[in-house]
């Protein structure tokens, strides 16, 4: 296939992309207030090599599979497998570090067609077999770890070679894409026809349209875009029992809105192969701009207002005041004690930095838009560089991440969504759960996603390691942060439910609901091969 | 309760509104042009009364449903079960007219809580009764056709009883309303609160807050506030296991969208009883201009425009050339030659009509937005009054059709939804097939609800009726066109199933998508005795 150089490519950059220490370093005035702040001390952790088991992998299993993907696509080999094993949550990066127990998958299985996915999944079936879906393996819920459930042996279903994209409708605006194509090649294969997507989560780098649909993503400029689900014309779903295709009409009332079962199944319910995206015109200019609001009650109204007028910009942020501080501070080049001066000077006391960001395909468009946007915004306008700053580095959380686990720091972040009128009461709550867990600790908190009837809360956490159960000191936060928020929000407004939010699903949507989404998987997976352990709480996993 | 009378007079009016032939008549010229066109003839066709079996609702589950609601709300009379016998299809005015064969309920269950609904499923579960949800009884697809499947009865279970408010946030500007409430009653409730739900279909003065839910309604401003299961925040379900209750956010990445697996449902998987809405400040502003464009496809192309540069008119409606034709002869004040000589000196050879209409918050908002829609819009406008006297006129299809039934005439709506590049290929083959199937008829076409990636279809009929097998003449065109539809579209955009469009289910959804349903179905309905025969195609309604 003509694809096969850059696939070959890009399997071994998933590889490369993992494993290697980050040389990235923090610059020292960083290093300061996290010492300050969060009790650092002095020493580094260096990383240790986890421990990988042999495949368990059965000979007939293997055979079976190699005749469907042919010989060179199922890999058994240590770093093939290590490089499946788990996402990028802090718990996943401490696993790899070699704290904790790592679930290594006993085979990579590749694909390169919708129909051989099919057909592994028939394989799986048969040999007893669990398969984990794998797209760029960006998951910070536990979604793509390597659990076997009651199964003999697990793969990683990488579909990295289902990289195409198979069709352009100018007319309805409909791109059809294969799942395993990473965001950034989905947008340079749509670029010649003058679309995009326009989906572009902290992932983006890495992350693949089958992972946006089968997690719910939502892009910073899902105020502009929408949420991935909001793209989502159709999909193609590889089951254990056949293939499933949905999606007819951009709106229908032929009964319940299936694709909307699938989109946010997470592998448990099949592999997404293909999914229909409505794409827009690629925007000609864009404008970020940074803005200031005095303290997190008006910011987060302002937010409202702008949501509830439908004026939003495209990317609308608001951070409160601890990540506003934070963010100034690491931010090196600004000259962060003039600005602060400064925002005094304008009476600002509690500085609220709230980024906004419009698209368009012209500069009168854009002009109109920000008009609407900040007509009656009580906020001091920063101007673009501070827009352009945020813009520039909005991928480069997970890279700060490395390096930030490097001198020691516990470092992850979580989120959740309410309605307007409990989310002030929600915040303070996670940062109370989180502070009473970890003691010396920085919480930053941003709105990224404003709705009319609510937005989510999107929580970094700092902290010191604990060196001697760095692990356990993480799942005591989480714990507490997942109570204070379940049955005020969601358990989960992008990053899914994977394992770890897994315990919290029946408490969100009831017993029945866990019932209804078990008799689903029973129905397409009656062995229960898909992903095991996630989504579904209880591992209800076989047929019954 | 505080509301007896009123309901009272709710239940009455039900009875009412049915049964009683209109006594409308029809202007001359409209006459005259029905008789040109479709070879309509000068015989009336009086109804006549339909036939009406015993109630074969066995004594103890009488008895145990009295324990529920109270001996008043068991009704088992003729009116009271003739009023529920059935909605609003051609089909069903009908039977209702004496053609065909009527289903009419074994009785009438009026519960006044969500409690007391979970209750009555659990006594119709135990007894063997099956369940048909009854709201404003709009249904034009068989919907609440008393279809007893394999049960020894069935009753109509009427909410009309579950009519309040039962809360409104008005920060989050969210609504909690109960199911029962018909659409004018919730937009009076909701009136002093500053807020209206904005959902307008042609059923409004009639249809209920549940019903919407339950088909997946798009009102006639869809373009402005949405279909109706953008609105839903959150739903109260009552199955014959158990109460479901789901929304716990704006947005939410907690596993697939289980509230669009209730939306839609039909009253196959339970029956809503509370249903948590966005709702909207009521405008102050709303302006409605008629405007005419040359040809269909210039039109399509117009709104299609529209929609994909996001600045839609909230009520956005393109009627065809034969629809722009009859809509003009039918509204007698207009002085049609008078018009049709000014759209031909502005060299407008197909006048399709292009109805718009804004709503906003003041005049200055309302001139924006309707600035930015017709800005670049290659279309003649002829003025607020052609825009009003639609708006004056929108509710009265049901009221026209009945005159119209009156006269002899076929005379029936369809409508699907599918993706712009195959609008206009679709409007044509439903139009020949209709025309095969009928012979001499008007099919008129309108677009009213349009997305960026496609546009719904509406199709209204008008044929003279077959007097010695109406009913087959009907069940022949609508074959026609649901074939001609199926595989290019989707078999409804806003009707929803039914009975009528469960064949064609498994052709949009897949056989996976059918057996997903069903076990949904096993899981929340394990006897079967929700809504038999509707929905689910080959009527799998019992356990397995």
């Amino acid at each position: 296939m003509c694809h096969t150089v850059a696939v070959t490519e890009r399997i071994d950059h998933t590889l490369r992309g993992r494993w290697t220490p980050s040389t990235a370093e923090l610059p020292p005035h960083a290093l300061k207030l996290l010492r300050q702040r969060t009790g650092l001390g002095d020493v580094r952790t260096p990383a240790r090599a986890p421990e990988v088991p042999g495949s368990s992998l059965a000979a007939d299993a293997r055979t079976a599979l190699d005749a469907v993907v042919g010989p060179g696509f199922v890999r058994v080999d240590r770093d093939s497998r290590l490089g499946r094993a788990g996402g990028l949550s802090y718990l996943d990066l401490l696993r790899q570090r070699g704290d904790g127990d790592l679930a290594v998958p006993d085979a990579v299985v590749l694909p390169a067609t919708p129909e051989q996915v099919t057909d592994v999944l028939r394989v799986c079936a048969e040999h007893d077999v669990a398969v984990v879906p794998f797209g760029g393996g960006t998951s910070v819920v536990g979604g793509v770890a390597a659990v076997r459930g009651d199964k003999a042996s697990v793969i990683a279903l990488d579909l990295v070679r289902l990289d195409q994209l198979v069709s352009v409708d100018p007319v309805s605006r409909i791109a059809v894409l294969q799942a395993g194509l990473p965001a950034p090649e989905a947008e340079r294969l749509l670029a010649p026809h003058g679309f995009t997507i326009g989906h572009v989560p902290q992932s983006y780098e890495r992350a693949t349209i089958g992972g946006f649909a089968a997690t719910r993503s939502a892009g910073q400029a899902s105020s502009g875009y929408g949420r991935f689900e909001d793209m989502v014309e159709g999909v193609r779903l590889a089951t254990p029992v056949g293939e499933w295709r949905l999606g007819a009409a951009p709106a229908s009332a032929a009964g319940p809105d299936l694709k909307q079962l699938v989109i946010g199944s997470e592998g448990a319910f099949g592999v997404l192969t293909e999914v229909s995206l409505r794409v827009r015109p690629r925007s000609v200019v864009e404008r970020y701009e940074g803005f200031v609001v005095d303290g997190w009650e008006r910011g987060a109204s302002a937010v409202r207002r702008l949501a509830q007028r439908r004026v939003l910009a495209d990317v609308t942020r608001l951070s409160d005041v601890d990540e506003t501080e934070v963010s100034l501070s690491l931010a090196g080049g600004w000259k962060t004690a003039a600005l602060k001066g400064y925002l005094r000077g304008r009476g600002l006391k509690e500085p609220c930095l709230l980024v906004l960001g419009w698209h368009g395909a012209s500069e009168a468009e854009v002009k109109r838009r920000r008009r609407e946007t900040v007509r009656g915004l009580r906020a001091v306008s920063l101007g673009k560089p501070l827009g352009e700053a945020w813009r520039h580095g909005r991928f480069n959380g997970p890279r700060q991440r490395d390096a930030l686990m490097e001198v020691g720091v516990c470092v992850e972040t979580l989120e959740t969504a309410t309605h307007w009128s409990r989310i002030s009461r929600l915040r303070e709550s996670v940062r109370e759960a989180l502070r009473d867990a970890l003691g010396e600790c920085i919480v930053m908190c941003h709105i990224s996603h404003a709705y009319e009837t609510g937005a989510s809360l999107y929580f970094t956490v700092l902290a010191a390691r604990d060196a001697d159960d760095p692990v356990g000191q993480w799942q005591v936060a989480k714990a507490a942060a997942g109570e204070a928020i379940s049955g005020v929000g969601t358990i989960s407004h992008h990053h899914a439910v994977g394992t770890d939010h897994a315990p919290y699903l029946e408490a969100e949507i009831g017993a029945l609901g866990v019932a209804v989404l078990a008799s689903v998987k029973r129905t397409l997976d009656p062995t229960g091969v898909l992903n095991p352990g996630k989504l579904i709480p209880g591992g209800i996993v076989s047929g019954g």
